[in-house]
This record gives structure tokens, sequence and C-alpha cells, in this order.
């Protein structure tokens, strides 16, 4: 697989990095994924401080190669996770969920490299004009929180490409060598991977979980919660109570009531396949093992492989 | 641009399907289309039998090479459509809304190609078991009317890859070289484009709908109508009156009152861009001109060249 901007930028083998995600990327599944020449990232949405404080150290022993944090800038104590990053000298930065010049400044000090995740140009080009890095060009077919405008990879990308100077990630939907190919055809420098590494053998997610994702179909995710914070989920009892509540015309309060607390926690990390909420991609069809990491990276990389020289001998 | 299964399906030179569209894809944007190398479809589906007559007259007169029409099976009259082609010796039908078995009996009995098209699994092994010969797979992102399920093109079409075995032809997002090229590696035998298609000179969409075409962002189009028959269009006056009824849980019949009838002329081919149903791709950002067929067809192979050279170049 080629060298790109961002195999540069991180100074990585390939152009993969995996997704930090609540619940799922912990120390081990980021370590395994730079230990075998992606960029993994520690989810830091799912940890106070001092665990992720836990997890940097035991990344660090797990791997010398590069890894990063994931930082949801809308997080109250957003700005104890960035001092907690600075402190213990993480050198890779991942922002998503809020203005990424919230605490750029303070980054750059401390010669951090700072992507951000974005749904739209208008957040790429504030991404672009405070400094960041690189970034994530996330579509809607991706697990978990996305944006409002709904724009897919395969039209957000070209998108990005057409006004953007800095790198461009492509997220979302990224599942295997194929789609890897298509999204560096689209422009993009690298791609970021969540559900797809969120089934591997190294991921802290609930075996229920990982199984509700390796039985999901192309019709198995749906949008909700739009007036709250709109997220992709498998469908599930859960599902069921806030989508008739809002077909219903449910307002806000009625929506939090029903969403209740530690939703992610219940589905993701303890299994709860009806109650929890079930994060996961549009493309979850087609996973179909748990692999580990290795055998996952390496079976990217050879379908990558594949797809290419098969673009490259048709005539 | 290589030889696919679909080049030879259809004895054409390159696996580029103009989409057929009402009120856009009459003869003259259908000849031009396939006079430049690619498959033209004349979209019946804003005509009645004897106007669709016309059309394939003038087609033939105005082209030597394939070219086909492009049926809507939930049309009242689908029949006398299909016995117009029929009786006009057509030889390439694509059908879309409806069950692709409706009338393929009829179709094979008269050795035409039939092509359906499916927004999902489901639907594409309906197609695939009644013996249509290929599928578009037409991801969210497409303007016009879409799938309830909502996938999106580049979660689509990896999902068909995997699991049907007549070729698949990618619609939904399709407007640059490069996205031809991703859709190919996604593992799709060719593309079908409408939008960008709808905006050249020989479309008969109103220059007013163009120019909108034109000036549209990445978030200018919007889903809307799900309970009714979903569409995405471009925001306007019409959009945003259907979208505050939806946001206050209008039932259909209210629905059907604010959307009355002949929307789509209206807003397509009369130009009325405030009253008007606008149907866009939401990748109608990238569209930045107005150029004949024959030019775009041009750019569209120089584009796929170029970015399929960076693909083997890079390291």
């Amino acid at each position: 697989m080629q060298k790109t901007k961002i195999t540069k930028l991180f100074n990585i083998e390939f152009p993969i990095i995996q997704g930090g995600m609540v619940w799922v990327s912990g120390w081990k599944l980021a370590a395994a994924v730079s230990n075998n020449g992606g960029l993994g990232l520690i989810g830091a949405g799912s940890m106070k401080p001092d665990l992720l404080t836990e997890h940097i150290l035991k990344c660090r022993k797990a791997t010398d190669r590069p890894f990063g944090v994931n930082i949801p800038l809308l997080r109250e104590d957003a700005a104890d996770l960035v001092n907690t990053v600075i402190r213990e000298n993480v050198k890779i930065v991942f922002t998503s969920a809020g203005h990424p010049g919230k605490f750029i400044d303070l980054f750059k000090i401390n010669n951090i490299t700072v992507v951000h995740v974005v749904s739209s140009l208008k957040f790429a080009h504030k991404a672009e004009s405070v400094g960041c890095d690189a970034i994530v060009g996330e579509g809607v077919e991706a697990g978990g929180h996305n944006g409002l405008d709904e724009l897919t990879t395969f039209s957000l990308i070209p998108q990005l490409i057409n006004e953007i100077k800095i790198p461009v990630i492509a997220a979302g939907g990224i599942m295997n060598g194929q789609t890897i190919l298509a999204a560096l055809a689209l422009g993009a420098e690298g791609v970021q991977i969540g559900t797809r590494f969120a089934v591997t053998k190294e991921s802290s997610a609930h075996i229920n979980y990982k199984n509700a994702v390796l039985n999901a179909k192309d019709n198995s995710t749906k949008l909700i919660l739009k007036k709250l914070a709109m997220a992709r989920v498998i469908k599930n009892e859960f599902s069921t109570q806030i989508t008739e509540a809002e077909d219903n015309c449910a307002d806000i309060d009625e929506l939090k009531e029903i969403l209740g607390e530690k939703r992610e926690r219940e589905g993701i990390f303890n299994g709860n396949l009806e109650e929890g909420m079930l994060e996961a991609s549009q493309s979850s069809g087609i996973i179909t093992n748990i692999p580990a990491v290795k055998e996952l990276m390496k079976n990217l990389i050879s379908e990558y492989s594949i797809a290419l020289n098969n673009l490259k001998a048709a005539k």
C-alpha cells in the first residue's frame, strides 16, 4: 500500500487509522493497530483523565510506534483530557464534536499534530483556518455520532478534496481493501476505520455487541436522535422506542427521558442488546469475522493490492 | 477507460450510463451520450406513450449507437410505455420504482436487455432472481427518488458486490472521473450518472434549474417526503414548507395537499425555483459548468485516467 501525506505526517507504514471509539478503543486495540503499521487511537470519550493516563502508559509499553488519542471537545472536562495528553507527552491528537480552535494553541505550543473530524465543508474550512494538520471527513454511513447535514462519504470526500488544502482522511463505510482503494481514488490521503476495528479480538467491546455487528444486514442501522445528538445505531428495542417517539414529534425533554444515561456503555461495553445503544456503521453487513488486528491488517492490505491490480489490469 | 461486463453487455465504449431523468433526458441528451461512447437513456417517466414514441424515433435518427429507455414501473400506464418500447424495437430497458418481475417475461420474449434500479440488497436479490441482466445500485446521495433504507453509494455497492452475481452499476454521487474510478474500485462494472448530465447543454431542464445546481453547496440538498415518496431535492421555499409540515408530524393527506401536482415539472422544466421540486444530487457542489455532452465525456475520461495513474504511481 502506498505512502501518502498521511503516512508521512504520522510516520506510519500504511495510511490506515483506527478511529477512537468509546468503550472500544483502549490501549490494547490502539497498540495492536500501531504495531501492525497503522495508527492506533485511544478513545478518550469514555474515559476520565486518570483512566486515560493509565491507557496512555500501557499503550506506550505495548508499542514503540506512533499512536494518538481522540478527544471529543464537547465533553465538559475536555480541558482535563487535553492536559492529560500534554502531560503524558502524546504527540498526536484527533479532536471531534466541537470547535477545532478550542485548544489548538495549546496543542501547537506542545508540538502536537492535530487532526479534526468534520462532517461538512463549513467545519473543514474552520479546521483548516485554525491550523489543524489534517482533517477526517466522516460520512453519514459511519457508526455513532454524525453531522446533521447527513453528507455521505462518496459525496463529502470529493467536495473536501476540491476545496481543502490540508490532507483529507476518509471515514464512514471503510470496511475492506476495496473501500480503502475507493477512498484513495476519491482523493483521500488515508482512511479512518471504526466499526471494522471494533469487531476485532483486541477491541474492548462486549462480545454481544461484536456479534450484533456480525449479524447486521444492509438495512440494520438507523439514524436516531436528530434533535439531540444524531447517531447511527443498530436497530433494537431502544432505537425503536426512540424512533416511535420521534415519529410522534416528541420534544427534546421527552427524548432525553427515554434516552436516560449511559446507553452507549450499556450497549457496547455491557452487551445489553435491547436496552443499549449499539453504535455501528451502515456497512456492518460486510463484516463476517472477529479477527485479531494483525490478521485484519494483513487482509486489508492484500484486498487493497488485489483491487488495485484489477483496476490496472482492466483493458 | 477500461472495458467491463457493462461495456460488453451494451456494446458501448465506456462504462458510463446517463440516467433516465424526468423532464431532463429526452432524445437530445440520450443521443448525445450514446454518440460519445456512453449509453444514453430516454426518461419515459415524464412522457405519455405518444411522446415516448416520438423521442425514440428522433433518438434513432440522431445516433446509430445503442440507447435505451427508463420506465418507472409504478406509473399507472407503465404497461403502455412497455408496449411502446417493444413496438418501437428498443432493445435496452432500465426499470425502476416497482417490482422488477412485472414485465420481465414480455421483455425477455422480445430480446430486451433489462436493468433494474435498486436501493438495497432485498430489491437486488429480487431483480437477480426474476432474470434481470444487471442492476443499478443507487445510493441515497442521488437526486430524486430514493429508497427508504437510505443506503449510501459507499455502503450499498460493496454489499451488492458481495452477494449479487449479475453486474452492478453504481449510481449516486458520480460526478467526475475520480468518482467513476472509486465506483469501479468498489467493484462496480459501470456507473449511472444523473445530475451531472442534467447540467449539460443537451439536457432539456430549464436554465434556472441548471443554475440552481451550479450554485448548490455540500449542504444544499435534503431528503423530503419520506412518508409519501422520498426524494432528494435542493432546498427552497417548497421543500421548507414540506419540511416544516413533516417536523410537525403532518399526516399523508396534509403532505399530499402541500405537494399538489406537477412539482417536478414546475421546478425542473419550467424553472420555478421556489415552488418547484428541484431534484438533484447531494454532490451537486462538484458541478461548476454547463458543458456540451461531448466535452463532459472527454473530461470524465481524462480525469479518470489521471486519477488511475495517480493511484498506480503512488509508492
